[in-house]
């Protein structure tokens, strides 16, 4: 097995020129720095607050979302999903990444029996009727996923499902119709799960849902469609393995997160673009760019100062982009930084055939795969970006299976603790959506919520019409 | 029909204090400059460079698109659209937005013998295996769409296919099997369909990749599926008659335009947001990305000096960002402005249920429905925002059809073109592309293209293994 390496040649000074990094500091001062971002992590991994350093040697959890998943396995054919940002993406990942585009539309032998997955995300009535009008709810099993149990749209979500499944098959029949994922001793859920005998797993409560991929939230829909998630969390102890040197040059993810942070912070670099030349990955880069906005994106230092810091993370996808986003990427302002991903094993390919060699403008193409034609693009746009003087690194994985996707979850989240520590704002609070769910209450008319004072002024401004 | 509206509010100082613009201004200083961009567009579009403005009046290109989807009817169970950029974009988001997200899962019977619709908008292999092994290739029409007709990825896969049709089905009766979407007289694809008697549609010559939606290159896909295309026609044509006043406050892409501008000139927010709160519109913030980002990140500008210019266009949706950009956008750099689009009309809805009225965390979500909790959650996040000194404007649409689906997309459209004379860029060129281009021809070895020196120096900077 060849772990995730990273090529970031493009990003050093002797490649780049005046836009790269002094190469010089990867041994003196960019070293040093994150020598000591490593130990301020280490030091908070043996307090224990982040849960999700033990997550990939979990075996309790593997075995009970396992357990789980073997016990309800062919009794559902379709699994809903319903949660929000971290207790969704996971999940989406796992399935475009390892089942692909069209799991859904295969047929249940096609499908050996494993449940087709859906993602509800979002409170919108009319992509909820879209599924739900769709589905035969009898053969349909629902896994609420909320850390805290009483996330508003979550909450909703499943009031109404719950709602629909009473009318259809009577109260009594229900509850066989969920699986809470869940803190594993507050909220509501827990307590609803624990009076009325409905199955749950847990979220271990040091875990935050940005975080939580490789505990039950990813692992019990990841073993029900039947991804080998026991490979999911060796991937992933192998990432934590190699991520937890101090010796800058050697880790992968104090790579990533110091070469991030000083094209931000120095040479201005604040939109940091992760284009994965893999279709099967376009939702990794979802996963990720809410893991790096919400962790990062802060309004306080550690020390409590106002500092408004953040990169903006921007999901791409190769080869695709390059016909919306590249243009920009080249010729805009020098403020991103490509973070490629590429697959460097020999994957399944196809032959582009050479039956229209007498059309000049085709006739290059003929001798070759579309993986090869992947590939040359994914190498010109990295030195074409280069040439612009344009940042850009590459991570590569040999293929795509449950044991790398893994590896690059771990990989990521663990260079969002070191990223944290570098732009020295706590990676596991999201302060600033406060306000948003206070008005909401208010709005809803939640007891010891006001709804929000029209604003000052009363005026509005808006279009006029002539 | 009322037509789409635009509040605006948080962006002016009355609500947003410093960091908006001074309402003022509107009928000052911005009124002027508007005016300006507004004549020379006017000018160009007398010129007839800019074909897309003709789009909602042709009825030939409607007529041909129709007939030719009349005339396929029922013959197909799959439509495959093999296109990149500007060429898949829309279609894409034509399926989303009318069809809902589930339209290929549904039985013939459900899709009352429509077809299916996928997009094939990137080369990668594994993405391709996933669409054709599934696919029954015999009961699939392929519209391949590239407007300079030698595209090299829509070429490539063009003869991937091809080269499966022609050993499943044998080369007499594969070319019924396509329809060329393409330059009207230039192009590879133009000559084969006029060798080989293949049903073709124009784009017109003054019509770019992506400014071409409302063309063939989406009337076909739309008609194909059933879609009301003279309907997306008419919303457009109505959307060009209000956005073509020169009067600031009257003309809502002016104001987009010029708002957007002013913020990133002026006011440092150099990174639009597009957060429609509608699942069905996920879609348009991609199709809305590349027009964008494409048409104004740009090298130089009209004069020819090096500005690298272009604000950076960053997809949202609501509410499910507000789980995973949301806290970045609150709480990170005031280099943002936030555009929601807002469905304001009655939509179908789904009531929460009371049923858990005694769960305290949950009881006030009990007697109102999901689309109140989105319309709350949006006027929420709208507001802690504009709390929070962040600029953003809300464009209100009473709700989603084809018509108003067209009036959105001509309207953000006719934005673009007046931003790109507000930045004094050319909006319809992508220089930018061209090199990666080359790079590529060279490593895919086409006559006349070197392959890419090696980069100097020859080292490459690696993650080490320790």
């Amino acid at each position: 097995m060849t772990p995730i390496t990273l090529d970031f040649s493009n990003m050093v000074m002797e490649h780049l020129g005046v836009r790269g990094v002094d190469s010089e500091r990867l041994g003196g001062d960019l070293a040093d720095r994150f020598r000591v971002a490593h130990e301020s992590v280490e030091a908070i991994r043996r307090s224990g607050e982040m849960g999700f350093f033990e997550l990939p040697y979990d075996s309790d959890a593997l075995a009970q979302a396992q357990e789980l998943a073997d016990q309800i396995e062919g009794r559902f054919e379709n699994l809903v999903i319903i949660g929000m940002g971290g207790s969704a993406l996971g999940a989406r990942t796992l399935r475009d990444a390892l089942l692909g585009s069209l799991w859904n539309e295969r047929s249940n032998e096609e499908r050996a029996g494993r449940p087709r997955m859906y993602i509800l995300d979002n409170v919108d009535p009319g992509a909820v009727l879209d599924v739900v009008e769709y589905l035969d709810l009898r053969r349909t099993l629902f896994n609420v996923v909320s850390k805290s149990g009483s996330t508003a749209e979550t909450m909703a979500l499943y009031l109404v499902l719950e709602g629909l499944l009473i009318e259809e098959l009577g109260k009594e029949n229900v509850g066989e119709h969920f699986v809470f994922t869940t803190d594993p001793e507050n909220g509501a859920l827990r307590s609803i799960a624990e009076a009325e005998g409905i199955n749950s797993l847990p979220i271990p409560g040091n875990v935050g849902g940005r975080f939580s991929v490789l505990s039950p939230v990813g692992l019990f829909p990841a073993a029900l469609a039947g991804v080998d998630a026991a490979a999911l969390l060796g991937g992933a102890a192998r990432a934590d393995e190699y991520c937890r040197t101090p010796v800058l040059g050697e880790n992968a993810a104090g790579l990533m997160a110091t070469l991030l942070h000083v094209a931000h912070s120095e040479l201005g670099a604040s939109i940091h673009v992760l284009m994965p030349y893999s279709e099967r990955l376009r939702s990794f880069s979802f996963w990720f760019q809410q893991l790096w906005a919400e962790s990062l994106g802060k309004a306080h230092d550690r020390s409590g100062n106002v500092v408004h810091t953040g990169p903006t993370p921007l999901p791409a996808v190769g080869v695709t982009d390059q016909h919306a986003q590249v243009q920009l990427f080249m010729e805009g302002p020098l403020d991103k930084v490509v973070i490629f991903v590429a697959l460097t094993g020999t994957q399944r390919d196809m032959k582009i055939g050479g039956h229209r060699a007498s059309v000049p403008s085709v006739a290059y193409l003929g001798d070759h795969t579309l993986g090869q034609l992947m590939d040359a693009e994914r190498r010109a746009t990295a030195e074409a970006l280069r040439r612009n003087g344009r940042a850009n690194m590459t991570f590569e994985i040999e293929y795509l299976d449950a044991s790398t996707l893994g590896e690059l979850f771990m990989l990521m989240s663990v260079a969002t603790i070191y990223a944290g520590a570098l732009y020295d704002v706590n990676p596991l609070d999201q302060q600033g959506v406060e306000m948003g769910k206070q008005l909401t209450y208010g709005l809803m008319g939640r007891e010891g919520y006001d709804p929000p004072e029209r604003s000052d002024p009363d005026v509005r401004w808006r279009l006029e019409r002539g």
